[in-house]
């Protein structure tokens, strides 16, 4: 095996350094926010830190930088409260990777991609059309990270829509069936085929 | 499109209920962490909500809830300071999904499934021998979340093992050639066979 020591990561370019330690968690979870601004301007970015934390209440956080692209994500939050955040699939695969790009805040990605925004009920939120898994959020609160200036953002699930077909008897969401994508890194996008269950366990006899 | 409300979700029986919102993240990473307590005891335990934060300082972090199988976890790592996060590949997927059986602290999963714990330098805690990525990490801060009585455990990556093969030239760690697996919900693991990669995207024309 390839070991590599913490002091050659200050060794490394910028862009080695980066890929290297993103792909080091393993698979992320890939998926699109969509908000919009109080002043009725629409934003969607590809995220690949969201991640469950809780199922009663329902709670799931991400990670934003404020200082990069989701910074429009991050503030439409903060003045609107409500998002939404939509399973990225493999037929969208390349536009919602595009949504890293750094836009101008007046400039909406829906307009730049062939993604499409859509509005369910009255939530405020743009959806993305087509996604397999779509929920509707409401942030709750937020953590500034000192330990590098991040802040994780923790939002509840006030509602979620999905594809028939992906939910189980057991409430389990099938998604591979829905073709979901898993982020590898910065830029690797998996789309798995299959899934193994294995239940839930118990200790196996500890005398 | 099924749509199902915050309101359903009480309504739904406890496992329905979890194996529901379990899913809606998407795709999580699945890992497993060594640690071993101040008396020398092994433990390992599957984890689904590793994710990355940031790579300049290297930090992962992951959830835990003090009141389950996670706990001997968390008190390992903060009476040591030291863990180790070992990817799930396909060749132990029945083993890894059995450490979240809740063992008395006296017991070592290891002990209780074909995982065998490996030690590397003189770094305390058991890495799990055969995974093709394996993280030393060190203990950096927690918080509390008040949402739902979580702990988010930040740590930074002290540094990294990982099959040869899987690293590329600009840093990149190809997950689908270790058959790194990624989970889904709270008992499915998938393994991705491919990824196709996007590169760095920069605004089409914005005139």
């Amino acid at each position: 095996m390839t070991f590599i020591s913490y002091d050659d990561f200050d060794s490394f370019d910028h862009i080695y350094r980066i890929n290297l330690i993103n792909s080091c968690s393993g698979y992320k979870s890939a998926n699109l926010i969509g908000t919009k601004s109080a002043e009725g301007q629409e934003n969607v970015a590809v995220f690949s830190s969201v991640t469950h934390i809780g199922s009663n209440p329902p709670l799931l956080g991400f990670f934003c930088r404020p200082t990069t692209v989701t910074r429009h994500t991050y503030d439409n939050i903060k003045a609107t409260k409500f998002y939404t955040i939509n399973h990225i699939h493999s037929e969208i695969l390349a536009d919602a990777h595009h949504t890293s790009a750094k836009y101008n805040k007046t400039i909406s990605e829906f307009d730049k991609t062939k993604l499409i925004s859509e509005y369910k009920k009255d939530f405020h939120a743009p959806f993305v059309k087509g996604c397999p898994l779509q929920l509707a959020m409401e942030f709750v609160e937020e953590y500034d990270i000192k330990a590098n200036d991040t802040i994780l953002v923790i939002g509840e699930i006030k509602g979620l829509y999905l594809e028939d077909h992906l939910l189980k008897a057991d409430g389990f969401i099938d998604l591979a069936e829905g073709k979901t994508a898993a982020i590898n890194g910065l830029d690797g996008y998996a789309v798995p085929t299959s899934n193994a269950r294995f239940g839930y366990q118990r200790p196996k006899n500890e005398s």
